[in-house]
């Protein structure tokens, strides 16, 4: 089958650029030092291939990404980092033998995990991203209530999200060094073999974790690869180019493409297109002004690329694996929702 | 049912707001005045009240929207006010009895159509906004072409999109008179009965066309809101606090909500929380800060208010009809996709 042949929007994966990053983060990361984060693609078929490059346990941000992630057969050691409170969801699928971990920062979420079912917990620690993990002076209490309750605590973690993009690159790895002490500080409280944190942003200087969350490294898109990373995009959107005009009152001449908002994560502002500057989307729509006027045509074929993978992502139903127009398989975006 | 048994994150539609929305635009525009746009809810069951309301044509993005709401029994004149070029699956709908009628803007959309099996159009006409539709002095010679080629030509549709939140109001109003003075030439030349146009923003003040294309007006956002229309906002989104936070380093306490990126629509930028101020949204998270310390628990339901309808909505798989926290009904988002 031929990318011709796809119904429009469509997300693209480059393999080969897929494999380059793969191979790339296992060298940088290998085996349990990553615990890939399966938000950025939710694909189960993506994440056999995180295993197969090595790496036995995955990272979830819903409930959702758990169970289908359990249903794929790929449970054998999920980190839920993030606080839930419908944890009976969670306690059939660890009934039924899958291993699920799951964070916990309040009073509140130790309960509703012994209640739900839930046997194992990190410490959810605040490193200085504004949203969840408690402070890291009382972790160790967390912990205790957590033990008191029947649940091994496994270790801590904490995510430097505010860090991820920040630049200057030996800037982002101080900072990430201060934030990792606080994490360390906590785990010295806490105890337990996991001490989990970091991300795409931050695989190569957060060198205090037991292992990485990263997840977008796998797909890239422009926010990512203007913070300095070495790993290519590999995600696209294909388009159809479905109008084409001369310009108006004597303006400038552009192009319409039916990639719009509702195919791509916009929190990161818009899209990109090679050889031409977007102007703005709407829903079904990026209007865009090719650099030579007359080098697009009405049907033409254009590759988008998101400015933010993991939302871009959440969006579509499938994705394609595709060497250039070949297209190699179809993978199902089964990991969405909630 | 109680909406504290919902699964959060979950999109809600207040009845009450919903039946006054569909009532006073019904008002507005009765009957076939109103073609309404399926593109804001995506929800035939949204549409099959708007045709209980008395419009009894829609509009659609899609040729998904199209394929759905034949499905559903609702194919009994579709505008597809949008260009496309896999015009076969809008023939395939049409041969099993569908009326779909299709924009074209360039001899290649009307090429398609003729080739895939459509037999009505409309020549999409630029009024204004960069995007489709062709110079409204080249629309009678696209209406001959068509005819040539077999299509049934049924008028002309003009889309004012640039002007919806245009304030003050009597400005919109002049503005739009401007971009439907061009579409109404653009008529002159093409005949038919068909004279479409206008949306959510323009309803009242688009006083030239035959029929409008709003969908918003039934569910409302922030960003709507603000442009002064006499509609209420009955969609939110339902989700739980998870964790809630003293402050950091002395700062200002927040909470944060299970409501993240993935399930809103970002391009209007934040959603707002009654009384609380949003700090920002992450993949599955809001973080904000409530007007009174101490007032929000872990636990605790929030209703989120999306910055943009149409988007927000395509990210769910259902929608649930509410009064108050009482579930009346489940609507599946079936028109999502492409």
């Amino acid at each position: 089958m031929n990318t011709d042949e796809l119904t429009t929007p469509a997300l693209l994966v480059e393999s080969a650029a897929l494999e380059a990053n793969l191979a790339a983060m296992a060298t940088a990361r290998p085996g349990a030092q990553l615990r890939p984060h399966v938000k950025a693609h939710k694909c189960t078929a993506l994440a056999a291939r995180q295993r197969a490059a090595g790496h036995p346990g995955f990272t979830c941000a819903t409930i959702r990404e758990v169970e289908g992630m359990v249903a794929a057969g790929l449970g054998g050691d999920l980190l839920l980092a993030n606080e839930v409170l419908d944890t009976r969801r969670l306690g059939a699928v660890i009934e039924r033998g899958a291993r699920v971990t799951l964070a916990v920062d309040s009073v509140a979420t130790v309960e509703a995990a012994a209640r739900g079912g839930v046997r194992e917990v990190v410490i959810d620690v605040n490193v200085g991203l504004p949203r969840c993990g408690c402070p890291p002076e009382r972790a160790g209490a967390l912990a205790s209530l957590a033990r008191e309750r029947g649940l091994e605590v496994r270790g801590v973690m904490g995510y430097e999200g505010h860090l991820m993009m920040h630049t200057p690159e030996d800037d982002r790895a101080r900072r990430t060094e201060e934030a990792m002490k606080l994490l360390l500080g906590a785990h010295a409280d806490v105890g337990g073999e996991l001490v989990s944190g970091g991300g795409t942003g931050t695989y190569a200087v957060n060198t205090w974790v037991t292992e990485i969350q990263a997840g977008s490294y796998t797909l890239m898109d422009t926010s990512y690869t203007a913070a300095g990373l070495p790993f290519q995009q590999s995600l696209s959107v294909l388009g159809t180019v479905i109008s084409v005009s001369d310009g108006m009152g004597g303006g400038e001449p552009w192009a319409v493409a039916d990639v719009g908002l509702k195919a791509l994560g916009m929190d990161h502002g818009n899209p990109t297109i090679g050889g031409a500057a977007v102007w703005y989307c709407s829903d079904e729509h990026v209007t865009f002004k090719p650099e030579r006027p007359g080098s697009v045509r009405v049907g033409d074929r254009v590759r988008v690329l998101p400015g933010h993978v993991d939302p871009t992502v959440a969006k579509h139903e499938a994705m394609y694996l595709v060497d250039g127009s070949r297209v190699l398989e179809r993978w199902p975006v089964d990991l969405r929702g909630w």
